[in-house]
């Protein structure tokens, strides 16, 4: 089937096992003005609440407060698509690190040029965020 | 402008400031098999960060377990629109408690009948979260 759609994210493989990933993926976000404010461990909460077993993922939310506060002023229910997500999955000895790309989450919203300029900033940072994590590995 | 895109999500109002209505949005979350798994307290999260002062603005990110175990089944990538967002905002004093529509969000992916399947049933759950909190206001 055909799908003209943007990609709905962008990401990056690191040559570490998750844990080292996760550790790298924050420092690589802080350097871009991003905190983490949430980190979500799927294999845990799996394993917890329906005695399965899944591969070693875990999403984080991501927040730069000074876009997030612009992008608040501008679109007062942007909140249903805050924070930034990623997610860090492990595949054998190497980790995949992918982002929700901000412009296509804008998306759902009706297009307003002041979240428009936070979406096109956001993704700028945070293709940085996989260039820098790519040059490392 | 034209805009013929769905809403990005539904609300109600509570008659409760905001502490009361996150306690009863959890409960009525808790009846349709979704716990919060995250919580981001915006008001707190600008003051600190940025020394600005915002309303009361929380952030919940919820999970129904089964349903997300079948997402994750059907589209490895899903994570990155996971939990499903919630915010509650105080007015005054009520609150507005909002949801991001799954079926919104999911329609950034490729289509595919499973995931589907699942957004369609969590938005009817989500709905079902909604009408709850408005027939106890």
């Amino acid at each position: 089937m055909s799908d003209e759609r943007e990609p709905i994210g962008f990401g990056v493989e690191v040559a570490a096992p998750i844990d080292e990933a996760i550790e790298r993926t924050k420092a690589a976000l802080q350097a871009e003005g991003f905190g983490v404010l949430t980190s979500i461990d799927v294999r845990q909460t799996m394993k917890d609440k329906l005695g399965e077993t899944f591969e070693p993922y875990v999403i984080l939310g991501a927040c730069n407060p000074r876009l997030a506060w612009r992008a608040l002023q501008a679109e007062h229910q942007i909140g249903l698509l805050l924070p930034c997500n990623l997610i860090v999955h492990q595949h054998g000895d190497r980790s995949l690190v992918s982002v929700a790309d901000p412009v296509a989450m804008m998306s759902l919203l009706p297009s307003d040029p002041d979240v428009a300029a936070v979406a096109a900033e956001a993704r700028e940072r945070l293709q940085r965020v996989v260039a820098a994590l790519g040059a490392e590995s």
